[in-house]
């Protein structure tokens, strides 16, 4: 299971302010896009972001993506390994391996 | 910690395939933004998104997220917990509670 | 022609500044997601998103995708036109009126 | 006037399949970031991106933008110029030539 401490403390956090109102699945699928770009902004002229704005920003996209599992009511760790079986066999080792290429590209 | 098992098959998948040359800090926050935008594209039309669409693509968002807090040598629990304190302080209950108002106008 | 005044004070403007070093195309398609996340920000929580706000989030994707079509070398009315006939073949009125339903999923 | 011809081509083809409904300022700022997001991933892992398709991508989000300013009632030329007069303020030539630094640090 993960990080149940900050699962359980995010819900305090939510239920406290009565926001639960306000989290439909669309609205954090939104909210998740919104931080990302702003995640983006700390590398948007240069490759080198500043490390600190660089976590703040991480922290704010990976705090919708905990309460958007918990509104699915999925385990965040359970979907990332059951995705991850799914991309191993798109992206065998034998011909992945060292090239960016996306899958459906591999065998050009 | 969060999810040590997770980090570390994601660490593996990765090795074996040799793509951690192109996990730049830079590239896994343009990925995070990719994978938002996949996300919301399930709710592109409708509030009611596919349920295992959104899982998959959520999970797909997540597994960067992780491999970006890798890369930059934080363990996500700690990082959204520490946003999380000053969270609370922009958004005090007082004023917050049941509005969705941003914590710049939350005195207006 | 897309709007010739305004891609020559925008030339102007970026001249001016010296800031055609920063207009790699990478850099901009960046900007441009980075901007779009500011203009979901006004949807962020609910449907109805302030105008004025809207407006000038609109206005900034707009800008940015007007410096990319410039240091593309294409029009921007020309490539939405071409973009035009492709999709009206994806989405022959026949099967597609009245329905958000991806092109690849039409005939379902 | 920004491409009325455009503009005129667009209203047809989502008139003739009944998609006005589905064109909610929201949906349409979500729409430009799902584009904005496939534009990115033409750079994702690399600084050059596939001319061909990033112009498509280009395009699409281009497309959206159009809608939007439709929908909204504005004009995309107006509004970029509008928004140009107030960007000349925040970056005035002398602090800003040669510099990427956004305008709340100009004066640091």
């Amino acid at each position: 299971m993960l990080a149940d401490p900050v699962m359980t403390q995010l819900q305090a956090f939510v239920a406290e302010r009565d926001w639960d109102q306000f989290h439909s699945p669309a609205n954090l699928a939104k909210s998740i896009s919104i931080e990302a770009g702003e995640l983006l902004e700390c590398f948007q002229w240069s490759d080198a972001g500043d490390a600190e704005e660089t976590v703040a920003e991480l922290a704010d996209v990976l705090t919708y993506c905990l309460l958007l599992a918990d509104k699915l009511g999925v385990d965040p760790s359970d979907i990332v390994l059951a995705k991850l079986e799914e991309t191993k066999k798109k992206y065998p080792v034998e011909t992945a391996a060292g090239r960016s290429t996306k899958y459906d590209r591999l065998s050009d």
